[in-house]
């Protein structure tokens, strides 16, 4: 007898269908003459409820290993379920036990257990229902991102993981090498010698793919990447981790407007795919961890964004009458309260900012006809902020040297990036969103560490 | 006007259809009244014929600036092709030249460029016809990969890049740290004093995320990772990257039968799909790049794979009187000479051989009731080798304990693996796959630094 999936029985099991059902234990009850489980496959945030009685074989036995996380596989027939919440329910005929758990030691009883306490059982916390459905989100979320591109002809691309460049900013950048750290070999000047290590050169993990995927579109015309990005900055925050996932798009022959409507559209594209396939699991967010979870998916869905200038941007602040934290002037970086006050109370809907001032933006970011900005543009959404973050990118060489120069970048470490401008330069677009941040703003999770599998902050790289 | 790609209008463009499209010049022919030129997209490996005369404006100044790698939008009318090779050509009236390319410096030329001269203009080598099949057919092999395991609600899991458990045999790691290498602090021992490196301990970049996906199929039953690993091996070989992306599926309830199921259905998916998604491109492959790359696919799909044990292997072996360099002999690791014989020779087909001897696998393969061999699995294929390598999972927690120790590894390093074993445990099984290998077999490159994008080998990392 084959197998089926508790999501889909709940969905179309019909009564007196025989099934098999596999999976662990949450909840035993003893009766008199009977007694019910509940038993959850990972499937859905829901488990089966299944009642047994002395007609199992060896119900006795049986019986006392039925402790919540002991994993089972049931056989029986579904009823019509007497009881409210569920429709349907699993007489049981033949139950196995595969793997007992003791409930002494078992850590995940039936209580409520803080975030916190869940992370230091990070091989166990997915057996919970908040966690379980984290990632069953965190996967629809992927696989939307993927279906999003790929519907677009737009090809996924592996960007480097270790790159010998550090273009970004450094100080941030985690070492990758090889070297015995206790004997890191040093060269006639007593500086490291690099020439010696497994890259022949001083290795970093990458803080973005970024450039790369700027040499595939200019192959493919429109890729996007999907990978592991890193930050050694010290944020024992609850926004930042060391290590997690980003997604780039990168189109040639693409202006700031074009990227703005890709962004949007994207947005649209994920929210209302996650909330149909994962119904269930995103009204438990919304009932258990946060009321404004759909509401605010909604909005993303359903409005067409905002669109204004940073210089804009800057007036409506300074006529808000607001007292904001950070004074606000032209030229400064928006803050989140900035943000924050133009999404939520000004517009209450998302907008894009565009064309921030040249001093506060990265080097590649195409300068505007007015020498002073560059079009860049942030996407910022009510209750989430920044959610995206891209740019129109500096097509012209001559600019992107000037530019380069003026930030201390030597320019021999970009001599393919530089190459780009040099034969057959377009103008392109991208931008960057972070992957965990979007499954966060989506759940309603506090915590970003509570939103990827096994979360790397300072001081913990568990499981 | 809304811009077509390339591959659609060869596909389906009729003629007196006025399109728009965007590209680079791949060659140009000027003739006496008219030129042509050849632009390419990226969207396919064939690139569209343009045709241009004096209609155009500023023909003459145009004509000049589309040399070999300029980027130009033709826009036009499109018309049957007198030629032979093509269908439909277009009949320019308007062209505009975004970037140009000159010919006395672009590296890009129109002559074969060997793939080891490609390798160092990696930021330009997915423009020439070899490298962009490749990185179409990377993307449609990865698509398939998750529309697999998808649609069998299996869910994509991101296990850690970073970890600090060492367990699968030291030596090959890289390690991660943000230590200033001049000045690694030390303990009072004299000892690196880890506490003080960013994660507090010692951080390595991942060789697998098996171990991880069996927690999170311990809650999901079914799940699958597709993420890069790392090896610090320095094999400076055809076959070998020190970064590659490898996927790796785990179930619950599974066995070793339903493991080599999965992993022969997946297998012809993979290649089927390839197939169907890229017929160009694979086409190529099997004209200029390897004569068997279509037969090889077909073999793969249309057998039913061949399954024997790893006992009967070293029979066949032994009863084949062939003289292979290394002995034959029960006990031994199967060296590529041996599996192509089998895959290439004997049988003609792919084939699985499980139930290896326990000393030759890793600790956490399931034991034998023969005590002498594990519920290993290795899926062998003509021209290719070993494909995929997989294995039943010791569920036990008594006999795993054992297996640990005989191998000298901490158990307290794996205390939360254990735990799975004293919580709810159940048969699982799963296999990997390395996603690079894969791209490889498909396409018949020879080097397997021509299937990624930007490879890292030793003493390369460049881009």
């Amino acid at each position: 007898m084959q197998t089926k999936r508790v999501r889909d029985i709940l969905r179309y099991g019909k009564p007196d269908e025989t099934v098999t059902i596999q999976g662990w234990v949450r909840t035993k009850r003893e009766l008199k003459e009977f007694a019910f489980m509940e038993v959850n496959d990972g499937s859905s945030l829901n488990s089966l409820q299944v009642v047994l009685d002395e007609s199992v074989p060896n119900y006795q036995d049986v019986l006392k290993l039925l402790n919540t996380g002991a994993s089972v596989e049931v056989s029986g027939t579904l009823v019509q379920s007497p009881g409210k919440g569920q429709n349907i329910e699993l007489k049981a005929a033949k139950v196995q036990v595969y793997g007992t758990s003791d409930p002494e030691t078992y850590p995940l009883q039936k209580k409520r257990h803080s975030f916190e306490f869940l992370r230091t059982i990070g091989h166990l916390r997915s057996r919970t229902n908040t966690l379980g459905a984290v990632i069953r989100v965190r996967n629809a979320c992927a696989t939307a991102i993927h279906k999003f591109f790929q519907e677009r002809d737009f090809l996924w691309i592996h960007t480097p993981i270790i790159t010998a460049s550090d273009c970004e900013g450094a100080g941030e950048l985690f070492t990758v090498t090889n070297f015995d750290l206790g004997k890191v070999p040093l060269d006639k000047q007593q500086k490291i010698d690099y020439t010696q290590d497994f890259f022949g050169k001083q290795a970093y993990l990458t803080v973005s793919g970024q450039l790369e995927a700027e040499v595939m579109a200019m192959a493919f015309q429109n890729v996007y990447t999907f990978g592991p990005t890193f930050r050694a900055e010290n944020s024992n925050t609850s926004r930042h981790l060391a290590e997690f996932w980003m997604v780039e798009p990168e189109m040639a022959f693409c202006d700031i407007e074009g990227d703005q409507d890709l962004a949007e559209e994207f947005l649209k594209y994920i929210f209302k795919y996650v909330l149909e396939a994962c119904p269930e699991d995103m009204e438990f967010f919304n009932k258990r961890i946060d009321k404004s979870v759909l509401e605010t998916a909604d909005n993303i869905i359903n409005n067409e964004f905002e669109r204004i200038t940073y210089t804009k941007a800057i007036e409506l602040l300074e006529k808000s009458n607001k007292k904001f934290e950070y004074a606000v002037e032209w030229g400064i970086d928006l803050q989140s309260e900035h943000e924050r006050y133009l999404a939520e109370e000004l517009f209450k809907k998302p907008l894009i900012v565009t064309n921030y001032p040249t001093g506060i933006k990265a080097f590649y970011m195409r300068l505007n006809d007015d020498n002073k900005t560059v079009a860049a543009m942030d996407v910022l959404a009510p209750k989430i902020g920044e959610i995206i973050g891209g740019s129109q990118r500096e097509e012209r060489l001559d600019i992107l040297e000037k530019r380069i120069n003026e930030m201390g970048i030597i320019p021999d470490d970009l001599w393919w990036y530089l190459d780009l401008r040099r034969y057959g330069t377009v103008p392109h677009a991208g931008f960057g969103l972070g992957f965990e941040r979007v499954v966060q703003f989506m759940t309603g999770m506090t915590n970003i560490r509570d939103v990827i599998p096994f979360p790397r902050t300072p001081l913990s790289a568990e499981f």
